[in-house]
């Protein structure tokens, strides 16, 4: 690295707290005084993720002369902290496998843009790729090959790997819907039945009249804290009324358990009935967690207590933040992903520009502000960050970070810049730029995000060497 | 590869007519007859073409299975021909610059869907990666940075990479309208004027007053002739009345030229002027070459004597339909790109599903057929094929693969099996689906096209090593 002159250039790092063995914890100081003159750079921050970010900052105040042909350094003096705490991508495993080596390279990414959560949505409907020591039979039966898992060490090297970026895993097991992948484990599925009766599709609820699925809940999630070591964890909870029908209604057996209960006809008490059970659990987890949950154990009234409420409803800004509104006024702390569905593609530039499309989230990316709403400190403060999602119906390792990047790169900047300099996307549009070309340089495909342009280093790719079919 | 015993497997090919020195002739045969048993293939053809078509198909008949864990092979007897002679992909290396390397991925995927034809869009408004030997000011002045250019050597290159895949180079070099970028030579493009009378944009359009033009237009086509073997030339003409108000109707020289000539306020007139010319010019090409312009050429009436038709407008595949027909019932050859658009993205599996979006360009790639219209037998002969485009504003080398593959396979099928037996894209789904995987384990990155699959083998990237910025 050039800096003008031929001397050394100085990097001195001062972290405040000893560098913690775990991951960063909620809310952990990311704060870092940063001073960079053409000789020396002199980082001060609290933590060692403090101390990252500034790194990270530091990097990117090097650039390309294109006139001297050499690297070169901004000199600076910054304060800097996040907005929110929680700053995320959401990535979906079971729709379409994802291998290690991928994941890594959105965790690298990640932290390249400053975010701090990666929430991963391990297992869905589809496919069950997580390994469990206790429980083989549900990877056995569950996952799409014996080569579409995460094996136990996959698990810790994906964990490890995010640490040392400041990155938090935070994993995801949806309960009681989206289950059919966990087949494996006998009883653990309602049957359910078509108008005619007869049971003609995979189910894809829990059965909660079987008491034995709690003592298996339990003893898994037990399993799963030993796993990951966050202090959240998501259970889900989304969608459960899209088999309430099928799976429960139309199921003799459950409505004769509802009859025994004294639940009558009404399903949500039965739903009340398995959260209440799955609350139990978690508090009696020997390692404590904070449950996170899909916003309808919310929207349908069940009593959530000590619960993270996760939006991912609101087809416009404005209703999104009618959401976080309403929930909030509730004492509930939420994080928002509804502003950020980047599974859903649209043609131009989509984290900037309002383009219409069939798909249910806005776009505009960069202008989804969470705390945009009427309310008051105290709801504001409610507001934990945001989660860029990636839903893996059309994604897998070919195409998910070319479709993340830069899209989530205006989630990043929004979650973690101050909204008074964040206003308006023509002047991001310099930002953006300058990191994609920065990225495509360190080797990622980051695709482009407005008209015409062109990078000083372009990504490439060699042909495929590969003659095996 | 194993194919049930233990013995050699022997491949046999014969071809009738010598091998070419050059790259495939229009119409060239490419038809193959393949008997393949479990000891030996047997490859008849009448051209070279034909034996690569012949092989691509006997190596998509080995497969792995799943039980033995070994590779096998499908027995079958088959006799194939493509449905149309011009089978294409459209790449633009202007508004985003693409690696020779990206591009040589494309062709080696190409000749695995068996197109034939890459239509190259060399140049257009933003920049000018072309190098000419006799104008180095073109590409000197016009490319995106010393960088984002093709050498004489890259160009030979990446012509003689197509011919060993069976594949032709159609170059683009769109005239007069999107020249912006060819402002290195003194006195090409006219000046262009807002409502005031300033001049306040870049010129997008040639000066058809001076002279000197056409007779640099005709070195410079020399040139492009002894750099592209192809018997085709493409000559753009497309979008030339979105500039005509700013720059000739404006433009007060332009406007006396248009006097002197008599023709009066019409600026058809001065558009046929400019194609008479380049006419001429091209009549006058000492490689002689048929020229392709794209439809306005024929949509505004102007002359266009032993061209082809390039058709790329129309909403609905009824709209486009009736395209075909009105201008090959005045006995032009046509191309339809039309029906391939596929830069636009949308959300879903639109190879085969309807779906709506701002892009004025329908989906259901996979059911759109350029002849199905109501015209006479010469008509549907005049249909040359079809080029699937992917227009580069908003792709470039981090992109392009994953957003063309897998839905130009739709437009490959439906270039190359017959009608009666590609109905159905329920039909085409295992297809596409096999020869996903099968490319991803080749090492290409071929993205989902429909719900939740998953490949034997998935695509993988390490995490990015290059830690220099």
């Amino acid at each position: 690295m050039k800096t003008g002159g031929t001397e050394d250039f100085i990097i001195t790092v001062t972290v405040k707290e000893e560098c913690p063995s775990g991951p960063p914890v909620h809310g952990a100081s990311e704060e870092y005084l940063l001073r960079v003159s053409l000789s020396e750079a002199v980082i001060n921050a609290q933590t060692v993720w403090g101390a990252l970010r500034a790194m990270e900052t530091l990097s990117q105040l090097v650039f390309y002369d294109q006139k001297s042909q050499e690297y070169q350094i901004r000199t600076v003096e910054i304060f800097d902290k996040p907005r929110f705490p929680v700053r995320g991508i959401m990535i979906d495993s079971s729709r379409h496998f994802l291998s290690v080596n991928v994941i890594k390279r959105q965790l690298e990414i990640m932290s390249m843009n400053k975010l701090n959560v990666l929430h991963w949505h391990l297992v869905d409907s589809e496919s069950f790729p997580y390994t469990s020591v206790k429980f083989p039979e549900l990877h056995g039966v569950g996952a799409y090959s014996p080569r579409h898992v995460y094996s136990r060490e996959d698990i810790a090297d994906i964990i490890a790997f995010a640490r040392l970026r400041g990155i938090r895993v935070i994993p995801e097991f949806d309960l009681p819907g989206h289950t059919s992948s966990w087949k494996g484990r006998k009883g653990f599925l309602t049957e359910c039945f078509d108008e005619k009766g007869e049971e003609t599709f995979l189910p894809n609820l829990v059965d909660p009249m079987n008491e034995a699925n709690f003592d298996f809940i339990s003893e898994f999630l037990e399993e799963v804290t030993e796993t990951f070591p966050d202090q959240f964890l998501h259970l889900g909870g989304d969608e459960v009324s899209d088999y309430i029908v099928e799976c429960w209604v139309r199921n003799k057996k459950i409505r004769k358990f509802m009859e025994e209960k004294g639940f009558g006809n009404d399903t949500v008490l039965l739903e009340n009935y398995f959260f209440e059970k799955l609350y139990a659990i978690v508090e009696k987890l020997k390692l404590k967690r904070k449950p996170i949950f899909w916003q309808e154990v919310f929207d349908n009234n069940i009593p959530n207590p000590n619960s993270v409420i996760h939006i991912w409803k609101g087809n416009t800004h404005e209703e999104i933040y009618e959401q976080v509104k309403n929930i909030t006024s509730q004492n509930f702390p939420v994080i928002v992903s509804a502003c950020w569905y980047l599974n859903y593609i649209k043609y131009g530039a989509d984290w900037r520009d309002e383009i219409k499309g069939t798909a249910p989230s806005n776009s505009r990316y960069y202008y989804c502000d969470p705390t945009n709403f009427n309310g008051t400190d105290t709801q504001k403060n409610l507001v934990l960050g945001g989660i860029a999602a990636i839903w893996g119906e059309l994604v897998d390792n070919t195409n998910i970070e070319a479709r993340l990047w830069p899209r989530a790169s205006a989630a990043a900047e929004r979650l973690w810049s101050p909204a008074e300099k964040t206003q308006k996307a023509e002047d991001a549009w310099p930002r953006m730029h300058e990191l994609r070309c920065r990225l495509i340089s360190r080797g990622y495909r980051i695709q482009p995000n407005n008209n015409p342009d062109y990078c000083p280093f372009e990504f490439d790719e060699p042909p495929a060497s590969k003659s095996e079919l």
